[in-house]
């Protein structure tokens, strides 16, 4: 089999078979196929696509490229989620604790984020003291003592992924439909879950920007995660504006901890809570009402904030933190951003406002930069809302007096005011099963 | 300026500017792009294709992407011929003598073969003696002397041309009409000449297989040569049957002589003398029935005999080769190949005829084979005649014996036989000015 072959065959909008897709994986993975001949089919599968059986195949193939982790020394059925990343999207620091309350293991492996804030791991770090670079056996150990635990990736995971993303990255090729599809799919499958609930985002601070393109990759990835015998379901949300009000590290664990306490945004507590209980269907611990209510139940009783405190400690965290806010590092410098008239927030360019997020230091701008964890914003006004002169808008956190007008002017430049309003779309747009 | 930019712009469909194809060429040229980018380009360009005015940017750009020869010393009008190749190809060989003795001064470069047999340069370096290899100096000298000169490629001609074709011939990406047109014309352009006429091929053994698709190549390169100030015509002509008789470097050389003695094949002579003629029209020197005679004076009188003799004398071949072909190097190995049947030859699988000529060693597999100018294949019938059982049908010639069977075999199944003959198509098919 020759590499040239096969990208002739992909360029004339043929289908790729299972071998020929094996063949280029493992020989590039092996240094065997030089780059220039990978980006050219790259660039082939973006404008020609692939099928859906070439999706799933390509999607197998890469999560067996490397480790590929087994939880099954862990009782009970095991569920993933993954979120395709939003401004403000907190989500696992809730869901987390609730689903490990009501029983169900969590053993949540995720990354670290590039862009707008940091990822799960990034904002867990946030809290004094707490580790997430756990050894497999650690991470394990910790999930069949206390039913959670959330760690960096560890091992080396369908590393034929990586080595394709950083191709794509340079290449123009990142996104396509079949190829990010693939790429999310290959990392959750080899981290090991049996049933997966994936959260799309959709809108203006999301990777897919419309409805249609996001129902798209939610259907293409539901249906790899089935065709690979892990039992899939997605939801599709709103990320037309940020998911609750704080952007940036320690600012939205906290504002985890206040949705786990009750007093969360309501936006962020809707999804938050539609999650948890998507992951607990999966679980088959009840129908669909049942799991809504012993969502509600472990709030309610705060055995979820409770399960968050012990994963924090079992971590090497201080889960004081959880009563006393003060112990995050502070923000040398606030400022506060107020109106300048009476006006409606008809729109907010989400992913503009989290490019203001990141000049404050809440995310990384190269791989190479280094988080300021107190940095970030809180938004005391969203879209949808009225605002009378003198109001305060948001309050902008860095420790970078420096930052703070580039930062400004780029938050100013995202809300979209207006006179009057529209009617707003619902959070939760589309669910697929 | 980025060059992911670049590809994800051509990606999406649309057109490059002048600066965005120049600082592509200019960087890969320098080095300062990587293979992988240019790769993921090719294929967006080769998939979303390039407008005429983008692909004449992009020959004037390779054109000027390393050295130009100069001909203004010369006087009169430059024309040169160039055609896109296919077997028993040896026009050059008999319209550059024809073009020199009408006073229409030849100042030709030309390239070696890759494939079924050598370009025109191996071809004449089967002549004993002859150097193709002359300096810039060498070759305009002879030019202003004689009035003719065919080298080698001197100096670093369209670099550019030369690490993309490399790149495409690896990456699936050679078989693009604004790539193909673009590669050859700028080499063309770096070559001086003030005018063109091109000699597009079409059929089994070209590489447009479609007159429709060699009169688009065609009508592009034509319209790149005006856009770029060299007035440039280009004639379609037959492919799905070799050029002449002969096939292989000395045979063919042979075979030009003979057509110069006014006794070549037919069908030879009609091409190589339509192409003269043309030449003489560009150079102006008279009316297209002023010049189709012109041509026809030249190899009456035998002054483009004459011509070919006084160009192999001034680089160093025997020009006794004209009136002795015994001076040629012979074939050790002579197979005649008749028919066990009367029926007629309705088709000739011309590219596959080629991969004959090449396994008995008249053209190179690789760049790195050696030819053998003595092995070929002599065709006495070709589509459209009558064969008697037992006459002869061609014979070949080569120094390998243990060639002879494989390339027999590829021989018989080039010719499809049959026992009625459909019309034929006329050899020049279309000409665009």
């Amino acid at each position: 089999m020759r590499m040239y072959d096969v990208i002739e065959k992909k360029r004339d909008g043929k289908e790729l078979e299972y071998e020929e897709i094996s063949f280029f994986i493992k020989n590039y993975c092996e240094e065997k196929i030089p780059d220039y001949q990978v980006s050219a089919l790259l660039m082939a599968i973006f404008l020609n696509g692939m099928s859906e059986r070439e999706t799933a195949e390509l999607t197998e193939i890469m999560a067996n490229s490397g480790d590929v982790i087994d939880l099954s020394v862990i009782d009970g059925i095991k569920v993933d989620k993954h979120s395709t990343g939003g401004v403000g999207d907190k989500t696992t620091l809730i869901l987390g604790p609730i689903v490990a309350a009501c029983g169900i293991p969590v053993a949540k492996m995720s990354g670290r984020g590039l862009g707008h804030t940091g990822g799960t791991i990034d904002k867990l770090e946030s809290i004094p003291g707490f580790k997430t670079a756990l050894t497999k056996q650690e991470f394990i150990d910790q999930v069949m003592k206390i039913g959670i635990s959330i760690a960096g990736q560890t091992g080396n995971l369908a590393p034929a992924d990586k080595k394709l993303y950083a191709l794509r990255d340079v290449t123009a090729t990142v996104n396509s439909l079949p190829l990010i599809a693939s790429s999310i799919m290959s990392k959750k499958i080899a981290c090991g879950a049996d049933r997966i609930v994936l959260d799309v985002k959709t809108g203006s601070g999301a990777l897919m920007k419309t409805v249609e393109k996001s129902v798209e990759l939610a259907r293409t990835m539901v249906k790899i995660g089935n065709d690979l015998g892990r039992k899939t379901v997605a939801v599709v949300t709103d990320m037309d504006i940020p998911l609750g009000n704080a952007i940036g590290n320690s600012l939205e664990v906290i504002e985890a901890i206040e949705t786990l306490k009750g007093n969360g945004p309501k936006d962020l507590e809707e999804v938050s809570l539609a999650l948890a209980a998507k992951m607990l269907e999966l679980a088959e611990i009840g129908d669909k009402e049942n799991c809504k209510n012993r969502v509600r139940e472990v709030i309610d009783n705060r055995k979820a904030l409770n399960k968050l405190a012990e994963l924090i400690e079992s971590q090497g965290g201080n889960p004081d933190v959880i009563e006393n806010y003060d112990l995050f590092k502070k923000a040398k410098y606030v400022y506060e951003l107020t109106s300048g008239q009476d006006c409606y927030i008809e729109r907010v360019k989400t992913d503009s406002l989290g490019v203001a997020a990141m000049i404050l230091g809440a995310g990384r701008e190269t791989k190479e930069s280094i988080i300021d964890y107190s940095a970030g914003i809180k938004l005391n006004k969203k879209t949808g809302m009225s605002i009378k002169k003198g109001e305060l808008i948001a309050t902008l956190y860095t420790n970078d007096s420096e930052r703070i007008n580039a930062a400004l002017e780029t938050l100013k430049s995202s809300l979209v005011l207006s006179q009057s309003l529209e009617p707003q779309r619902p959070l939760i747009i589309s669910s697929i099963d």
